[in-house]
């Protein structure tokens, strides 16, 4: 056990079983966890049982670990002791329109939000200013049409995975990258990357939807925060925002007040990936706010 | 010309052109109107021009008709003038769910919405309560299917079409009634009748939609009110809003909060149509609030 | 024990001590209880510990209780045991304004609003009508001021107090009952009595207060709903709602549109009250929800 | 006139008289107005008209100005004529918090909202390096308090008052200046000011107000836009915004809340503004949105 005092996190979930918390309690007694925020649901959907505890403690992250083994083991549940005090190293991948980007570099720095940001990749070079006056190195990775037909996606994926490995990347964070990612990556990142998309009531497929909407007349316009899966915007959502729109609005303007509805969704997924208050539910979400 | 003041609306849309809002004002100074308010759009989208004038006058509706017939005959334009304390009436079909009803038909009660309710049309019995309470009449049209495989749909539309001519009904809402129009029924009521339709972000389609949202995890559940058109739940959208949901709510959480969303949704659009502040550029309202 | 199924409400609230959950969690293993939902807050603010947890048992309230009794005395907390099917006996308080009754009455008769209503009371008479066609039963209090400037407010409320005993009240709801109750009444209710109060952005004092906002032509217009203390609209906030208005409303259209916010905002906070999902935490609320 | 085609904006107020719109719609067919949006409205607080439209020609704002010079004369009405392309010339104050300030910036950098920004003044350093970003000159005005007590407060506001010579300043946005502008510099800035303030339900008066509403244990936490006038934090009121908040959050998530609203608060005021959307009746604001 270390001297100082550590304000850890513990997520867990699997099959409901009485006594579960009972049990998990009693664990974190041996690591004198005096605990601050706990929560706790057992989904009727599933029959899972999904619990976060926040405490500090005299111990270390691995003591804690060691502390809940047991109990983890013979509930047969998956269980992660986090240090609230380590940020996670997240990766933002952009395109050309910054509003997002810029959203999450200045609650970053800010200090509002717990992420560090080792690096920026994107495949156009237009936010490398942005990135550079926040300190944080920017890789650009063009994709390129060739004329015989071919492209340079898959070595352009291989980079990025190489980039991922490189800072020791646990988060991506698609902050608006036009780009879909193969199914490999998708599944290589299952859980730790989160993607912005813009919604609407109803929904509209295909190309411009801020026009579609507009051409349809909505009067909201929204956004989606979820992870990325193989089945693109079909992942679990995070949080979902809208924003108020009339007539008197240009598409134009549709789009505008969709960037800052979507900067503003992102940015509240990601606080609550990197507080570690998101768990997954098969195809849902619990969020421990 | 009476002697009494009215309180009057003219809605005027056609073609843009210059001079027209001088052509249409200039008009309106025959009658002596004095313009409470007035507003104009003029849609990028479609070319047209839209109007809507509201203004006290010792004239009546009749004299303001004459009074402006020759502009809007020289501009080609669709002109209504309306005594705004005339209000309009309207029937309310429904079915089982009591919820959007109750908003109407209190809301009229308590003069908040400009509506006349002659008459509530069912296809079940269980909200003739409620209609008795606030001294409305009540028609029961059930539909029935036989054992031959035939329905009474023909005649139960047949029906309803005579209540609608007995009552001289200007407005149908469809608070949650649970049938679809024929096509003839809907083309006659264009213009003329506002659903109350759930929606989501994503959209779902098929059925117990709740259900679908809420296996998907969905944060936000929301309800559209729409002019009725042959493409079921379609129409030009004239009202949305929505509620915030999280994981620990059931579907039938999801059901609950959705029809309050969908009342005071459907209050709204019902009470800017009867106030003659929605106009329809094609698919598209623009709504004068 | 009895053999049928129950689903059971515990309520927690005492210093915050470490092992409290692990002797909690352990108790309630002794009624096997099969907790379905468990919300648990350490209020920095205060230190004290805030606990609610929902679940399944063979075992009785009283059972429960019993088994609970020895944690709860050892931590010094004040613990409460609810039947979740054991719906709050709720005194409804009106005066002349229906809207946020009938809120109130049609979620209780269509099931979402987990209360039961004995009994309604008005200093007027306007509402009687609506209370009987929800089968309620109304007592009409007239608040007199006579002729020697001398009233009848010591006998009305010494009426009221027995009305509260004779239906066994165990909450009493004041859906705008524009009296104020007295300091001992009020002390009497004591985290039991739940009133709904306009709000704005700023704050406005004395009379006519919507009229004050719209003078100020505020933008935002909404409304609190807080249990009633001794000073008067200053008890403990349990919910708070706003709804945008603009330049082009009346004062009117303010008083409408806040009537709608206020029944809203108020039917959430009963809601919640009678899931027993609020605690207190001096002048402040915990909100399980 | 020129053979360049202007989207001009043409602001109205005065007293309301029948016949004013006609009068103002005929003055514009003399510069060939090709209408695009108008909007009026009649203050029936004040007896004032309001009216904003704009429109295509081929004339100059001197033309218009010339153009519509009797009939402002006759209705004895305020009048503005502004080119829709060229941008208002806006200082932005800060002091260390740049929230607000990085929304202003990116939004103008983006186009989005249609300021020119030629200086930012602040009475720190903190934030050089963002306006260094952007390309923005700062001038830092630090406030000196004196060890015999006396400060140089009155050379500050003359510095200030010189760069707003100096920079043709039409617009002062106070982006979180923490600092009270003197009565006659307010005076000066009439209805040339605004400045972004929080605000509660109920509102808090002295230091610290988001601790105070923490205290309080509020549900939404909010925020005005407002012209700066002598009484502080009392002017005409442009915008407000809230969000919603919890028991569980800390009075510094309270403050990082209560940032992102007044920031999106305080643009989308500035948007108005320099769309000049804004038009004052009395004490209240006319928005034409």
């Amino acid at each position: 056990m270390t001297s100082d005092s550590n304000n850890l996190i513990v997520t867990l979930s699997g099959p409901n079983q009485p006594g579960i918390v009972h049990a998990i309690t009693g664990a974190l007694l041996r690591v004198n966890a005096d605990i601050a925020e706990s929560k706790q649901f057992d989904s009727p959907h599933s029959g899972t049982f999904f619990m976060r505890v926040q405490f500090s403690t005299d111990c270390s992250v691995q003591d804690t670990q060691t502390a809940i083994a047991d109990v983890v083991e013979q509930y047969d549940m998956d269980a992660e002791v986090y240090d609230a005090a380590v940020k996670t190293r997240t990766l933002i991948m952009v395109s050309k329109d910054g509003r997002t980007m810029n959203e999450l570099l200045f609650q970053q720095h800010a200090g509002t939000l717990p992420v560090e940001v080792p690096v920026i990749v994107s495949n156009h070079l237009d936010l490398q200013p942005m990135a550079y006056f926040y300190d944080v190195p920017f890789v650009h990775i063009p994709l390129i049409k060739h004329a015989d037909g071919t492209d340079n996606k898959a070595e352009a994926e291989a980079r990025l995975m190489q980039i991922i490995d490189q800072y020791d990347i646990e988060l991506v964070v698609l902050a608006r990258y036009m780009q879909i990612l193969s199914d490999e990556l998708t599944r290589k990142l299952d859980g730790k990357a989160i993607n912005i998309h813009h919604s609407f009531l109803p929904s509209f497929k295909g190309a411009r939807p801020y026009h579609q909407a507009h051409d349809r007349g909505v009067k909201l316009i929204g956004a989606t925060a979820h992870y990325v899966t193989a089945d693109l915007d079909e992942g679990p959502i995070i949080e979902q925002r809208v924003q108020r729109v009339n007539h008197a609005l240009t598409a134009q303007d549709f789009v505008q007040r969709g960037r800052a509805v979507e900067g503003a969704t992102l940015a509240q997924a990601v606080q609550w990936h990197t507080e570690h208050r998101v768990l997954l539910d098969g195809d849902r979400t619990v969020i421990f706010e």
